[in-house]
């Protein structure tokens, strides 16, 4: 998708619906979640790279826009960037689409933390090098 | 809680942790929501008063800022007001805390539709007025 | 209810619902594990007083019938009582109903293990003596 | 796998772990039911043949047991195969992997009911002999 290093497909679960016959707003958290570990994966190491050096990336933030409903079974394709690196911080942008059209959009905020301190801490180098060389690639 | 008209309690499940020990953000969309439920059953004759009425409530838009983790077993106070209606849309704002510390903030947005057609229908005339009475009294 | 020493109450979450219009099937499993951390909290100083000793109680099995399908917002009783300590395992039996209707039933079996270790532990004697005196006193 | 029909992939989410550090039991309930809608996909036109015939399929019976506990994102296979239909009712058995290792199995029930009146429905030919031809081209 333009301007984005990565996507990936998620297809909605029953389980994910509602008594609305769509899915619920709730699920697509999720997906964001579930786009943003296969990004690490692809680009660095997986979010278990993170995990074994002691650290966590908190979720700070979320953001969401739901333009239109989408169905059981539905595949969807969930675009994201990370953006805006700073400090122990740093920021994922979506796009949510179904074929050529936008179902939703948002960004989600983060901060790594030392799981034992709790503190915050600075973005590692070979996760800030990892991720500025996938997002230069996709410019 | 200040300014808001209403607030409800929320118990951390266990179900709703995650591997990090703490709740998932995931769960604070569930958790507006059932503050939502609860306000419109306390202030106009419920959710379901909407729903049978061939209406439905769609969610357009989530934002929540997360202060504070939260832990299993843990009471939270969701503080919830109606703010904006106007035409078919309206929006709730949004204070969740654990005693006096601020755990997340943050609104969502919602449009009225007909079932049968998905089309924006403007927000019932007894739902508008509920909702002002309950907002000017809390003012 | 009859031969339960405990039960709580439960309201069916939007999110918890599905496209059948019911509550999905999954979301019993959370149920009955929110009667588990009340009849605890009630009985014996609460799930994280097992936690707290560095114990987890794993779930090795669920097993559920459905009878009714239930509806958004309904409130249902969740009847437990926990049955069959023997060495690290124990057991509770569940009836879900909605005012006399029979909703679900089923069980449940648990194993206690040292969080480090993962090594199955004998259900410590201040648990089974309680829950022994909370299962006396119902028969 | 050996005297399965069919068997899917599922990766475990972040936000199917729990406070334990491992997926929630309520997680498998999920999978058995994408495992379950990738089968009717294969074999028999997608759930969605069922649904747009005014048919519903309820879940009358869950019944797992875990064997090993699983982590954040790994892989299983879910192997399912779907037995036993008579009258309005069938039911799948399932066998979860990691590798050659058994995590955890069990078996569904359902029951075929009319979407509008609820009442049992006989399971419609095609259904079944969709799956009588892909249950003993596995056997």
């Amino acid at each position: 998708m333009d301007g984005f290093s990565f996507s990936t497909e998620v297809r909605v679960r029953f389980a994910e619906t509602d008594a609305q016959g769509i899915a619920h707003h709730g699920a697509f958290v999720v997906w964001l979640e579930v786009a943003r570990v296969e990004y690490l994966e692809r680009h660095a190491g997986g979010y278990q790279a993170i995990r074994e050096r002691g650290l966590e990336a908190l979720t700070t933030e979320v953001h969401l826009r739901y333009h239109r409903a989408v169905y059981f079974d539905e595949r969807l394709t969930v675009a994201a960037r990370c953006v805006g690196m700073r400090g122990a911080r740093f920021r994922y942008e979506y796009r949510i689409v179904r074929g050529d059209e936008l179902i939703a959009d948002g960004h989600t905020s983060h901060a790594i933390v030392d799981r034992e301190t709790s503190r915050p801490t600075r973005v590692p180098g070979w996760l800030a090098e990892a991720v500025a060389r996938a997002e230069s690639a996709a410019a």
